[in-house]
């Protein structure tokens, strides 16, 4: 079984190299300018009442995946799955940025963490109801040795 | 450019027809049992610590796309990134859900909204430092004429 994902728009940040990208948009208040294909503008209406959205993108650079890495953030080794990083069977990145503005087939977003020109795959609007949960435990993150 | 991705599971669910699933798991106390393909299962790996995940998933009884939908939650026609409607240029769906057991190839999971037998892309742990926003406006859904 396969599928086929297609760019809708690329992602334009001020991070040129891996190693300059922060490690979370949470950690980064750096502006990035997302243009979408104009195939696809139509539907970015109603886009701007939202004050944050999910960017989903693809990790460009990053060729095939492993199972165990050490996160940005920890020094052990940990299962892939349980980490951010971007090594993934299925290259998907996922980014909750706060959307400034949106102008035609061009949003400007604060608190980008990608690098310059990555593949847009999605767009969808950040709603508390659906994506904010309380008493949330996150495993190793919480006890990590690298704050 | 084109993107492949392949499957890292399968996501088993209450839910055997569009009409019966939930529109978002917030809403749902649904249980799932998601199984991992045997090839992936060492990257689940310190997943356990981790109370809530996001599944990455294909919307693969979608067919096709459309810019404009009227949500399930509202009477109006909005464009398709303001909504979380299945029809996507890429059919990618997200959802936050509670993690309560991981055993081997398996992890159950609680308030699943999505299809029995929706092909699984990628899990990711849920963290609030890089997930969680306070001051979110939603835009049309906060002046959603359903409740």
């Amino acid at each position: 079984m396969k599928f086929i994902m297609c760019p809708i728009g690329i992602i334009h940040s001020p991070f040129k190299e891996k190693q300059e990208t922060p490690i979370q948009p949470s950690r980064s208040q750096a502006i990035g300018k997302v243009i979408v294909f104009p195939e696809f503008t139509d539907g970015l209406q109603d886009l701007e009442g939202f004050s944050h959205i999910y960017l989903v993108y693809v990790f460009h650079e990053s060729a095939g995946f492993t199972l165990r890495v050490k996160p940005f953030l920890d020094t052990l080794e940990r299962g892939l799955f349980s980490t951010r990083y971007p090594v993934r069977p299925n290259p998907i990145g996922l980014s909750v940025v706060r959307l400034q503005t949106v102008h035609a087939d061009e949003l400007i977003v604060e608190g980008i963490d990608v690098l310059d020109g990555t593949p847009l795959l999605d767009i969808k609007p950040y709603m508390p109801e659906f994506d904010v949960r309380s008493d949330v435990r996150a495993g190793w993150y919480d006890n990590r040795s690298i704050k």
